[in-house]
């Protein structure tokens, strides 16, 4: 039988853990997914906890953006949980994210993806391609991942980019606030992909004519923001933008066409206080809020 | 709209946080809830976490009991979620609770409550013993929670057990495993209640006799255990009983008619490594098991 | 019989847990007050613990300002304790915290109240505006806190600058850092009262002119700051000030006539490595050495 | 001046962080002191913070014992604070710890002193032994602490009941509950001391007759416990104790003369949830009750 | 060229963390060595931490056993390190491990692996039955682990113990303590394996005639001690024995012939105040001198 | 016998904890070394396991700086382990930083320190100034370490700079971004110290003409650094740099002729998710690359 809604069987009760203000409407504008994939992390796992911890900590913020000026009853989301994840088979679990997010994608939809580690990303922008087969993909990111491999193996949270670039072409793969990195990735990316290390906000502005009308799929990775301010995340690396500067370039992007947007690399095991996921929740409300709008 | 099952939404998608092994039966013969009450707490508080913590760690656990030979596909459960309460207003939240458990209780079913502090026990209390008139209440717990009042609060977790039995009289009130009180709550518990101090196994064994035939509300406190193994508790108290004592005395309860149970004073935020809440949701998975089985 | 002080009963010893610095004499023109209210918030409980918490890491600052180039020798300042406050009865407590404060103004001198959650901010400005009917209250903080109830409750951590504007008139609360709350509390903040969204130092750069020369009852809740430097507070906001933006705005009002001050929200569960509590604990010294100079 | 109370100040207002129960009166039977040494241990420092610690959690207990069936009011004791040290400087925090004790001895009074680490107790034993010359060491603990120096430090928490044994001779120093040592310390102890590893309840009852008639020093080292349940200490040393059993030995010792008594090794930052620090007031509890109990 | 002992080179330098009282001999009588293999858990990972953890705590423990009266002088044994693993490939990882292994048994040494997952002994069961073709595996373990396949994924630490029957044959796979499995575990071992569930060392006792003159590999997953003792755990289950009745064990299996051992499951990220990893080292010590003894 | 490499011993093993990139090479132009210093340290201990926490977190950088376009390969260093410290006697410890370091000098190479509490640049001080007498010694710190005393101890962290004063002239000592200390030693700085306090990129620019072509010693207190990015630290003092000035601060000394360096007070227990040893381990990979550079 479907599930029920409890709150209809015994009266005053609510089922915990969705994201704050989702609505029990499936064919809501945006669809939020969870991927907790963590395989390939080796330095600090448990990114696998991020989309459940994000949605626990959602309920500390409102439903209200005072940036834009829009709040969910405007932009109502459906939260469809998690894409259940065998563990030690990291090719059968991408073949599942891959799946899910296609079947959103089909139906029109928008799909936000909360990470899990940032291999997840291969499987998505799959599905995504499929439907927009100009697809660029727009990274935030202290690393480059543009490992050929990691430690032998190729499908790692850590040659992620170098995967995607091998599938929609380099010179659709933008990197920005990229810190760290061998000597070999910053060389291949000068060369090969739309490279902007160091910074993020002014490489932005910098791009947004080269992004204009064209479907975009924006990949957060946490880490591009300091650790003082998201240090739950596999590996930290200081130096990063703040808060104000990560939300101020996601609110710069609502102007463009963004088909699909994951957030990854959150790691409630590391996160002190949850201040990461929090901000990560912080910086859904403002995609779905942001992104959402209008496709009604 | 009712609810919709997200995995009939998305593909190869599971909603998080139900108690391991719950079915999407309302009308199974037990039904498990959550009340998150934790206002009168003056030690450590955070047991408004305890339901949601359980049900996480409960992922953790088999659906089969070794020591009962039992499994859930035996004993199907509905999780009914949380019950919603206000902050800062105690006896809304009471009536809240108590609503919730009639509903489940007149339609013929287990509850086994998810705590939250022990003054939600007045509030289930009441709402059982309108279908049974005889009952008896059972605490299992390291206090004695027999204060008149509490820094000049009636309605307390410190008081809650002379509040119940001023309800259904102090000669069906059964202490056992207290280890800590005033001076004051011993004596009154010598003279009123059936009071048995400092043990747990061997005065369940002596009073049997006493509970057979009788409808028995079982509140467990989890700080019936020593803090070395549920140190997640707002007031631990050192000498108590161990995992597998409690264990014991649960299983030991199954020939007898439990009607109604909870488990309180799970408190997370001290929860260090999560076992206070794995050791709740064990038990609360021997009482499925053991008190649900022949319900059907 | 009146307390005696240790040192002078067993050689060598000191009493613990007194604000840094914090002398014997209760006519002192400074008065420190702990108010640990907890009790209607409901995301992450804690706040109890902030005031002793705060006492406890002072010990890690020094007693002089390189800011101000003053020290505690030159504004001695009294540690009163903490009000003695029920649990789970808030109009109780608020009473019990006014008629505290009302005590140290009363007396003439400056009470500086350590949180606590921010209901408290409603008690204490009841009883300093006995002595200064014309008082405005100046707030630095992450939320409005203008909502009219919260969860059907009125008297809450998140309503209380509406019960303070109810008491004292919008006209003469000034809100400023807001970057929270709900389209209806920006939409009634922008109306009713001094609304100053999204920026604490530039906003009060220009409305220093207003202040000038009136009694101003500050009220700074940490979360007005980003939790990545003050992650232990109950409902994190990301986005806040630094530490130097909160520090420097609380020299800019050197100037003005501040009569009473609290910090609240400073939740001590939440805080790793006690940085919020530190903060706090530098913001308070800062205050008592700019706000407290002069009034000997 | 001599100190205030506040709450004679600020109405309502009560001081913080003093044992559970002590009175105002410095000439009760019973002396509570904090001796927050914490200079020699290597592995994992941080029981300079025991003392407070264990003050601050004593509120989460009775001020009544059901196991002796007595409470403070029968028992008064004063809490002198913490003895003040300097830090890298252990020779004279030890002279400093013996005069504060020497105090408290000379006036007829019961000191219990919490630590600390363990070489407080050789400051401690002089100070003692002026008034008790035929003074015996009673040592629970799981380590030998006979090595004759650390590293080439002769004054450490490794060689304290070296020291104390070349002070009172070892036929005086009785070490029960041994489970850890260097060859060296297990061959010195079993030809000098009274030594009697592996073991504390059945060897206390052992040497009781040794015991009677005799003025006792008793040192309780927590680590004498499993770590299971007393964590918080500086060398974990598995397989110790039960709370319960430890109790045991102390109320046993309460038909004998205990005239001094130490808790050492509590180490908060350790101390997940605060069971050991929690155990140590418990234990302190009970040897305020028992051990002065008669002594007015 | 070769590594360099920095205290060579720099006078008064230590190389940290070997496990305590390691020699520099490779050709020691025992090799010590990690396993650090950590994918396919899904509840709560960091077993990758564990060789490095136990290492690092071992500096708290004594290199002398009063239980056994031995000491490391009298077993020298060698710290080869961690074998190197690629993550997100866990068929390349074990064969890695099985190498290491098996150049260990092939020079006559005593290998103890520190895990690290379950997982990791089906490649040290591979590595040693090739030199002892009639290897016996005994398991102390709170899991049965012998599912077919968990999650659909063949090689899990689910999985471990069917795999390793299916190598050996089950009639030589003893399995201690098994409190925790699905029905069909229960069933499969009961009539497969030598089962003995719920039980360590009475069943120990019982078998020890059936393991008599046999070469045995023991594996000891740490989750077979209660939470209370070893939270640093993946899936704790609570109702496990205490420390002492392990360390018993151990001891009991000295007058056996153990070839090879491992300790696997412990998990710093879990393991507050370290009594996980101290309790491993500490059970590593004893199986060093005791089952090292005499092979010199 | 010398140390054998494991790698050579048992195929595919590695020795886990050296930092990130070190080569085997005792004569490479840079070497690591560890000084675990942690005696007079008050507030909160834990610096002793400072060097051991940024070898740890060391794995998770790359060895290659993109801000410096320089890689490990380029500028070898050798990682000589940590100075082995007596606990409980700084005199004798602060000898044996002197000697390691004072051999390493001696060979030309140059030698970067791990702390340990600050006092150890005392003793490296000592040993570098031999062989460059007209050392000057460069502070970025947010305390002043000036104190003539502490406690009446001479030899502290508190104390450090006025040593190092004394010993080479203050005219020879520059302090850089202090913010915290005494009324006196803000007044001793002003007047003898090169003292810039409130600032560290500004007052480094104005100071370059000052240290052009002298030999300089680097002492980097990490508390410099705001304890949102840097809570891992004894005495966090709000309002400090962000970790991209204290990274533009080292790179700008690259053309300067740093001939030692130290990075002291990183405190592992209280650095939540590691994110102090993760900014010191950075910090050092510049350092290493940046002040390496050209001496091979």
């Amino acid at each position: 039988m479907a599930a029920m809604d409890p709150a209809q069987v015994v009266p005053g009760t609510v089922r915990r853990q969705r994201f704050l203000g989702a609505v029990d409407d499936p064919g809501a504008p945006v669809v939020l997914l969870g991927a907790p994939l963590d395989t390939t992390v080796s330095f600090r796992p448990g990114t696998r906890f991020g989309p459940a911890r994000i949605r626990d900590v959602s309920d500390g913020l409102e439903d209200y953006s005072p940036y834009l000026d829009l709040d969910f009853s405007q932009v109502p989301f459906f939260d469809a949980g998690d894409v259940d994840l065998p563990f030690g088979d990291p090719e059968t679990a991408l073949a599942a994210i891959e799946r899910a997010v296609a079947s959103v994608v089909d139906r029109g939809q928008l799909p936000i993806i909360l990470g899990g580690e940032h291999l997840l990303t291969l499987a998505t922008v799959r599905a995504v391609r499929h439907r927009f087969p100009d697809l660029v993909v727009l990274q935030f990111d202290a690393h480059a991942d543009l490992r050929d491999d990691y430690v032998g193996v190729r499908h790692s949270h850590a040659t992620v980019m170098r995967r995607i670039g091998e599938l929609i072409g380099f010179d659709r793969v933008f990197q920005l606030g990229i810190r760290s990195g061998t000597r070999e990735e910053f060389a291949f990316g000068r060369v090969h992909s739309r490279f902007h290390p160091l910074q993020l906000l002014p490489a932005l502005e910098r791009i947004l004519p080269q992004l204009a009308g064209r479907p975009i799929y924006l990949t957060i990775d946490i880490d591009v923001v300091d650790p003082g301010f998201a240090p739950g995340t596999g590996t930290p690396e200081p130096g990063g933008v703040t808060p104000g500067e990560l939300l101020a370039a996601v609110h710069r992007l609502r102007e463009l066409q963004v088909v699909a947007m994951d957030v990854v690399e959150v790691c409630p095991p590391q996160d002190a206080s949850d201040i990461t996921a929090i901000l990560a929740a912080k910086v859904v409300r403002e995609a779905i809020l942001g992104f959402g709008s209008g496709r009604q």
